[in-house]
């Protein structure tokens, strides 16, 4: 089983491969593409939307050299709706994925992002995956998205304390780091809060994506063709060609 | 008062001039343009995200050329919440303004779509605009997009009898035209409605969304920079520049 | 196009002409009168019911009188339904436009009053009209209706300081002023947030109103006959005859 | 113990003493009054505001003649939350009762009404209680209140047939009826649903109310002063002395 | 009338007879049984599972020997939905009752209880029960269960001090004790909050579910068979006869 | 990997050898039990409660044997809160995960039972788990559980035709079936909705908690411990030794 991964920016090297060879598990091979087109990191809405039209492309390229599953490497789940409706294989985002486990592992759950600048954009994604009910809070470390990757070690701690605050202050029963950015922070909160007595899940979401993707793909599910139906054809002009004339039929 | 209006299709023709000329008011300059890369027509996610960044573009050169508010038209709303972090003046989506308007006209309220494919899309924007709750369904006539406007009479017709289905079986009392491509047919959904009794308002969102666009500039109102934060500066690839370097301060 | 204020109280001078002057724009007239029966200030339910049948009176009289649009001067919204019942032209108030107004300007909104006792009714009317969702808090200055308008200066301070606390304790990034007898307060405490670098729009309730009427009359847009059916004729008794006999025709 | 109950509309003889003799239980003495101003029914907002004034005076007058509750006579629920701000005794309406104990008793309920065009008044009022989610329709008979009383037989046949729909057609588990116009249908209807093989608790909400009511006081229990605080003293016009000065202390 | 009281533990003495004989009224006849099988206290969802058979066997049992209701003495509202199966009489939980209780008498309730851990359990049931929009708080005192009836002095300041910060922190306008083993508590927590000049009914919910009982026999009203309709005959192995042979036909 | 699967029924021969192997992958071992004391079916609460003792008794003596994971083989979720108290490795239920699966697969889904009288049971669960916004509805091919296994050909067609008025009728885009005795006939089901023409993902609930489980193990994830929280020792009368005092620590 081939699921391809596809980090929506054009940071070359944000995603290093070791990354992705830790994540891999026996049976399933992880591709892994960049954006060629769009920013160097998602942190607004309007990050997602110059993100769009490459990550697109790459999802349909993926399909066409035979990925089972698609996951987005954001947050963001950037482009996730089109993209469903563009190739007929499983697209998945860690947002979602995550939103919905942390709703089955406990009654409340908090997000902890690095930028408080995300409110929004997390608490409308929760209600459009219907999902908000149970989100308490969404907490911030202030840390720019490109700066994760640097000194890990202090993000990490930074990060534990916000998400105990989380949990004392807001209720949270469950913990969501709300950026793929931060592969290696996880086991750190959640040792900080197994350090402080709180037994509540830390959730990575690129790790649950990918093994999200895998389930599905072994359980022979996809994405309803009656929500995301394919898009018509029609002329599409200033884009490459493979968006232009190749939606993948389903 | 300068009022701009993005048709977020690269079809030219598909918004005559004289079409804006007749919701121009005293006072009330609107400017036009479409785009230049992108959909034919938008009908799903798919098109959405391609639309997207020549939507932005063109919203912040309307904002350079002294703008004083942007109205997208199409019922999709393509890019708004990005557009808003990117310019300090008021961006309007004749969805997000229909619905509302429906909400307070009446406790209940349809949809009148020309595809069945955008029940999910017109479902999930009531949740992000926070008034699902009276949204009681989405009707189609099964029209696409490029054809309303070669068979303007046929389609009021059409809309007319969806309209009136909304009203008797669903138990609409308010009913919305799902598509801005429709401005003519508003006036004929009406007269069918009256025509039967139902005195039902018929909501024709183009026309709407230029005239909040005029009321929020009167009041001196724009959108909250709280939730719409400027975007951060950074390394953008595959654009043309107006996108990569100028986001609009506010 | 005429619009027509009710100042749903029978204190004389608390609407000074001046007020409505400032409010008045080309092309539109606005007309306005308070009741004779009813209390001198509305700040209860019980305030609510004895000013309702003087504000029906007031508003039949307006639609006799040619008014196109009929705005209630109060952010109880006083009669609003029983009003559009009775008249076949747009009826609006200052509470229901203006929490619209902020659920679209931002994901989230408080409304500052001036009394606690109307937490309960300020969050019903939210549920009512459909937009509690994006409802973070009330919060009160508590100063006494009718002292509004003795110490504007220091008012309008203290509004400016509950407003920043709505805005950095409980997430608002909308204020709504839940008064409409704070006409000059909202300058200052949207002085007052900018001031405090917070990048938040404040909502006056009646100016809102009074623009969001006039944009329904030219749209030609009235509340729904099948949501507000005219009321069945019948006796009644005590009242004077407006009301008995000439519920305006729709 | 007293309970008092306002019917409140002008029509001398709606309610027959007989009606509430039925419903009087051993040391509970039911008082009853009509209103002098107001609407001869209540069936829209505008008969809610006229016979609002008339239904507090009443209410204040029982409570100044010792009565231990009030119930107001009407599914309407008249002026409520006003007159539990002015008296320090449960004040109970026939619609909230109903309401509560239908999604006590089942997992949804339909309210069958006279008429369709109290649908939006019915669940707007269940959104204010609170309890909208197990509200599966309102349906109606088109019966015009005031004839209720004349042809009682019909009218309980029409009903029965009407909560058979609604049980089979909406799902509904419990059946109130929307009126206290109908104390005799209430059997009746009830034996057509059992007769139809559906076992369906049928709720009458005036007894119901009373039955609360009595509840209430041997709890010891009143509606909280948090939410009804006493209205601020301050000047009224143009209402009888009652109104005027003698909100009741609590 | 007689009410059966099923205490759903296996402490004796929990409930002494004195308790009921203070809650018994004129005309009922409050019988009471503890189960035989299950747990010394209900602390936690695994209690509820253990008390569960024993307290459907007391159902069953007190049904046969002609008990015309049935109330659950435990805030946890232990079987109630397979009891409502069981028995075609009336069967209720005191965390029902009084949820929907508090949403009548104000407009914010929160429910003061023993132990922390049970907030998932009550936020659920207040889901379940539709009532969780009013529902603003749970809080605790921290007391296990079992020592309740050691120093009841300590535990009603207690309780009355957590319930003094509902009301003042997060809002509530009325106030839930959250287990029944309090009894005598009630009066303490209403005089603490009275002397802080706290206008706020409290609510004991072990009688209010008495009270609620003897009104719906009186009304004649049991609970939907549309929503609890009689167990399928079937083999059950394992538990005491009157289980497996015996439920009670409606 | 050990996932231990529960069958919470006495039946013996439901769940054949054969079927578990089906659903067995490499690395992952599928131990099996039933339960010695409860019902020969499972469709009712009544049925729920008495399965729940023998429930947790099994899941005990499974974590004690080693297990990683426990899944419920049933859809009503059988005792699975208690068993999240009780043990410390990750305890699922079909009707769970299958219901968050659907909302991540499409914009609405159905749910087709066996029996009418599971609406109420689902559409609770649905509320529980926080995905009920999207469920569309619960429809019933009325075969009584026992019958499933008698003859899968019919059955299958018969959930196909019901599965088909769920997607055209109730707008449903994802199909659940609502049972873990219809193993072999999601297969026919889906079958049925491809020929005609209607491309709507069809979830088997066992295979998917089962699939689930291993998920949650791989990433190292269970409930949160803030949620369900290690049952305070006590005695506990009238059950076998393991349950007495062996909950299992955390």
């Amino acid at each position: 089983m081939e699921i391809h991964v596809i980090t929506p920016i054009v940071t070359e090297g944000f995603r290093p491969p070791d990354d992705l060879a830790e994540l891999q598990r026996p049976g399933v091979t992880l591709s892994h593409s960049s954006i060629e087109s769009g920013p160097a990191s998602i942190e607004s809405d309007y990050d997602d939307v110059l993100a769009g039209p490459g990550t697109i492309a790459r999802g349909i390229e993926a399909y066409r050299n035979g990925a089972d599953a698609i996951v987005i490497d954001c947050f963001g789940d950037i482009a996730i709706p089109a993209l469903r409706e563009a190739v007929p294989i499983p697209v998945l985002g860690p947002g979602e994925v995550s939103m919905h486990l942390a709703t089955t592992l406990g009654h409340s759950y908090s997000v902890v992002a690095v930028l408080t600048r995300v409110i929004r954009r997390i608490e409308n994604r929760a209600r459009l995956y219907g999902v908000h009910e149970r989100l308490v809070s969404v907490r911030s470390a202030e840390s720019p998205v490109l700066e994760l990757e640097r000194d890990r070690t202090s993000l990490g701690m930074k990060l534990g304390r916000v998400a105990e605050q989380a949990v004392r202050e807001d209720g949270a029963s469950v913990v969501i780091l709300g950026c793929t950015g931060m592969l290696h922070a996880a086991r750190q909160v959640s040792e900080h809060l197994t350090a402080q007595g709180l037994d509540v899940p830390v959730i990575e979401p690129l790790s649950s994506a990918i093994a999200q993707a895998e389930m599905l793909v072994r359980l022979g599910l996809r994405h309803s063709g009656r929500s995301y139906q394919r898009p018509p054809a029609k002329e599409i002009r200033g884009y490459a060609a493979p968006l232009l004339h190749e939606v993948a039929a389903r």
